[in-house]
């Protein structure tokens, strides 16, 4: 595909995402980890107006001088911005007026293509996977919003979902040894994913398929949320303040378990995977399952050495064992795009893989996501791994 | 005027208040102690389909069951609701279909008033009083919402507006001795407005006019946020805690003070009575002044003595020394709305008058407005009080 | 009783208080509204040495420079202070280096007595009953301190206790009229006790009796705990968020009730007066009674009127439906003193008569103590009024 | 040394550290993170009596059987404990009485000795060394403690400080490969230190000396707290919410910048290492240097490779680039005390080598020290690391 069309493609899914939503929709922030859809609609397109228009394309105005200041997540070299915690706040611009400047930005960056040097270029690739981020961060955070309401309203009826039936199970050996960890090669990859470095691995087995929820409810059947011995120390202390009992959005009606989805309340599938379990249920899932969370490296040799493993990036994504961390000889991008990643790199873990909610084509096995391990809004699930015998 | 008119009038001015908002604007909650417009909208309409279609009009069927859980504000009778601190994440219903609960409400009321008893009569009289202090709370919510955005949006460029020009001062005499206190008659009045009984008064004198902006730059000036010899101890903590510097909303840009309104932001007019005080504020402008709040005795008996005292009901809510407490032989009124005032009757102090956002006609001198001392997003200003020489 | 004698005997008390404590017991505080024992034997000393042996005895020179900073409570006037909820850090100086420091004072306060001034003198009255306010509260800090500690310590095995055998109900009927509130005459009082001042009351009755753990456990034996139409809003919402299901310190062993006591864990008494209860649950026990709190005129008239009343001063301070507020005509005293009371007048209620940890003497009709409405450390408890038939 | 000796010399030292407390010093807790020293000293002692005494002692009989809900810190095995927050609550038992529980538990083990299976000598060997961690928590939360007290108390005048001369700047450098991590043989090591793996590394530096005072106040000069570039995303927000503005304990003193030891406040020596510094913190300092923190493998094998290398063991613990996280193959031990280790693996990072507060003999190469990346009571400093050029 040609890059504008690659460009247009992008943009135009993220306004797809929003047409079901009302301005209202669009606008409220359920919680300080989310953000509205509107707001994530007008980050991505700062991202290109800033980034690209205003560096890079001689003579562009900004479409409206606030906005640097609205629509700006976290970059410090950009000066002051609106907390993040208030994002909800913003009931103008509406969602009309975001689009609006949508269009502006495309129709400028359409225009300036064909006279952007490669580096710029790259920026713009940059700003395009920066925006299938956010698609999915959009669904999540849509999801986590409509939950909150006591009317549960549908997303949409045919609504990304990760219930992919389980394939049977087994164990997938991998004979560790020295393997090559992080992207290579001309593709676009994420600057947290490199350099690429020679990892040493001990043998393992990963397992081929993800845990379900059937799964799941054997571990709380088996009093998995009561017994301080499988959980670790920061787990437990979340476990009672937060009176955890099951995965995010579970509720039990009538002696039946229920989700919620972006496509209304439904019952739990017990052959769909679990999702929405923090860092912390995993590893307690895990210590119950007398086995392990796989390392990322183990994650990432598998997946290249057995790319037919199943649900690898498009059911949910797979915390590890990994604390988000940078690789060694890891050096951020120059300029304000080097905020990108490295200063996360602490408290947090990396999950592999993708999920329902992921862009087709976004994710690869260098991919590295990561989220603190309290964190559960997103579309977060499990896939056991163990020493080789 | 006809009950029926009178009925109409005060639900159209309420959607009249809505029809500058757009849908965002009338769902995002900018803090706790407010509510988002169209759940101000919805509440005061479930309180006539409750108290009156509900329990008094055979065969009238809810409009939708679930809106007793959603827009139900503090009835314990009525049972579960939604959090108070969680309204703003109602993005559905939308403004539309709260319209469209009140205009099927309003139907049904309607059609039921000529069938109605006096003691449902009534219910609808307290409704509509219930329904004018919302439309109050609706103002003084958008304009702390519409506060919160870097854009200062503007509600109505001819919005309510304290903005009254100082009377020359002096100070208005009043001899004490046993005076009435309280609601007597037929006319509408709220349970904590009665029973009516004599209190003793020491001679005082109020003054004859609000405090000013002009004469609150004058206490700023003269360091009144640093001195704490002027506060209440509580106040100070709350000072220090919050960094309190000026009323609410405003900001020294260019070294002179503005503030925001509901026409957008404005230069602080100095002739203007000084609003969005706190109770600390005001008794330490009292003290500043060598002077003190007046108790709520001698505020109504003044009222009622000098009707012609300016700026009794039409400028700003005036803060009283006098605690929210019940009258000797209060008794609240049977059934579920008997939570409507008496179980607030802790820690709050009660202010007179009335407000640049007070519907026409909806106080009186027996009127018993209240909040905690340390909030501020309601027109509240300061008259000073004194003893008899 | 000679002034000086006055002097040495009140002093003796405190430490006598002292004498069953460790070092380590006169160091810890329980929670922020407490203070060490330590602390209140130093600080009831610091007023001694600051506002009479520094202020007014040339040639004086302080005992530690260190101390006004380390054991000046509130005194704004006094400058900067060590803040309130770190007192308990302070292990040094050590117990015996603050008996030390008050037998200093001690000597000097006495060798100054004979050239000291009436005002003078008069500051040190208020230094006497300002020890005794804290002797009280020693012992109350003391419970609370040793009520967090599993092994239960006695502080004294014949320890002050409120179980006074309940006397027969009865109702003790007062005419109302215009009575005479406050203090009059030559004898020591504090100044929110005056200005003397007329008011009007309504006929009403009184209780001839406390409220004893045998009404409280009906009350809680009928749901009164979870019955949100008894509570005022503010103390509905205390009870959930605290989890409140009985008076402070109760605890249900084997199915029957034990409270901890300055005697250590005994079994509730049903026929001693309930304490520590909060004024929210002072409120609503009233309400479940069909009656109500008592406004503080009432008590103090009927205290005046009926002094034979049983458990006025000697069993625990009663809850009065009346916020703490100034009198009419009330001015603080001059120096820093005047923050002695006055600052504290918003957000408190009044409570009346005197606890069995009250010392002897220290109270009368015209007394006014006051807590914030959820606190109930100090020996509070219920004597109920009704409005005359 | 006979295991006897080594049992009574461990021991004795902890009530060594003690001897210059008081009942109250050893009895107050500073904050949530830190203990009372007096909980210390049980604390260890309760581990003897219930892992060694309790479990294999046949007829031993438990000194006091409230102990264990007091002094158990976090083994979910043995049940409910005391709240961790709440230890400074405990005046009893005083001093006097942990120090004769000491006796007599010590009295029991050394009885027992010769009778114990190996299995249980390795448990008091577990013992001891855990015994030693407190000995150094006890001096550094006593640290904390006196640094709360306006009035500075001294700890010891000859107390332990990580005052080493700076020797001269220099990068050792290690070619990095294939090297072994983790303890091997058969003298103690912790349980997350094992098993003994392999790991790859790239070639690196690391500085031949720590960071010291006089390279931290650079740091300061050039505003290495004032600039978000230098500083992960958690420490940015940390140094703005805690208002960090250099290492903890410093204040400037005219112009002088001191700090808080053990010996009191004394002049910050431009020669020492610098120490209280957050991960935070550290990694900010290492970012501004234009080097990075070492990864825990490199610094093991450089410490293992280079054991003249200066400041290793005996100056402070340097933060790692690495998260606490589980050794390929790690296996807790089994029963209560596997929890010692394990269940701290997420959030916190590695420090490694030793600090002057560490008893003699303690540490190792292969030893893994953990904190929270905002914490910095402990004797933290920073060795850097760079990749080969």
């Amino acid at each position: 595909m040609h890059f504008k069309e690659k460009y247009c493609e992008v943009r135009a899914r993220s306004a797809g995402l929003a047409a079901a939503l009302s301005d209202a929709d669009a606008t409220v922030q359920s919680m300080p980890d989310a953000s509205p859809a509107k707001w994530h609609l007008a980050h991505t397109t700062w991202f290109f107006e800033t980034f690209v228009l205003r560096d890079h394309v001689p003579g562009y105005r900004l479409y409206d001088a606030n906005y640097g200041f609205l629509f700006n997540s976290y970059y410090e070299a950009e000066g002051e911005r609106h907390p993040r915690a208030r994002r909800g706040m913003l009931t103008r611009p509406d969602l009309a007026t975001v689009l609006a400047y949508r269009a502006h930005v495309d129709e400028a960056i359409k225009a300036a293509l064909p006279d952007l040097s490669p580096d710029v270029l790259h920026l713009i690739e940059l700003g395009l996977h920066h925006e299938q981020q956010h698609q999915e961060l959009l669904l999540t955070d849509i999801l986590h919003l409509f939950a909150q309401n006591p009317l549960q309203p549908v997303y949409a009826s045919q609504a990304p979902s990760p219930a992919v039936a389980a394939p049977p199970t087994g164990w997938i050996e991998h004979a560790g040894g020295i393997v090559p960890i992080g992207h290579c090669g001309a593709s676009f990859a994420f600057d947290c994913e490199t350099p690429r470095h020679d990892v040493l691995l001990q043998p393992f087995s990963l397992s081929s398929r993800l845990v379900t929820n059937s799964d799941w409810l054997a571990f709380m059947d088996d009093g998995g949320y009561r017994r301080p011995a499988l959980w670790l120390s920061d787990g437990w202390a979340w476990v009672q303040a937060e009176r955890i009992k099951a995965p995010l959005y579970w509720r039990l009606e009538d002696g039946r378990w229920t989700t919620f989805t972006l496509a209304g309340r439904r019952p739990v599938d017990p052959d769909a995977p679990v999702t929405h379990v923090s860092y912390y249920e995993a590893d307690a899932y895990a210590a119950w399952a007398r086995a392990r969370l796989p390392r990322e490296a183990e994650w990432e040799a598998a997946a290249r050495d057995h790319p037919e493993l199943p649900q690898l990036y498009n059911a949910c994504w797979q915390w590890t064992a990994s604390a988000y961390l940078p690789y060694p000889g890891f050096r951020p991008a120059s300029g304000a795009v080097g905020e990108y990643n490295g200063k996360f790199m602490s408290g947090q873990f990396v999950l592999r893989g993708g999920s329902c909610a992921t862009p087709a084509g976004h994710c690869r096995a260098s991919y590295r996501n990561f989220f603190y391990p309290h964190q559960r809004w997103q579309f977060t699930g499990v896939r056991l791994a163990r020493d080789a015998a």
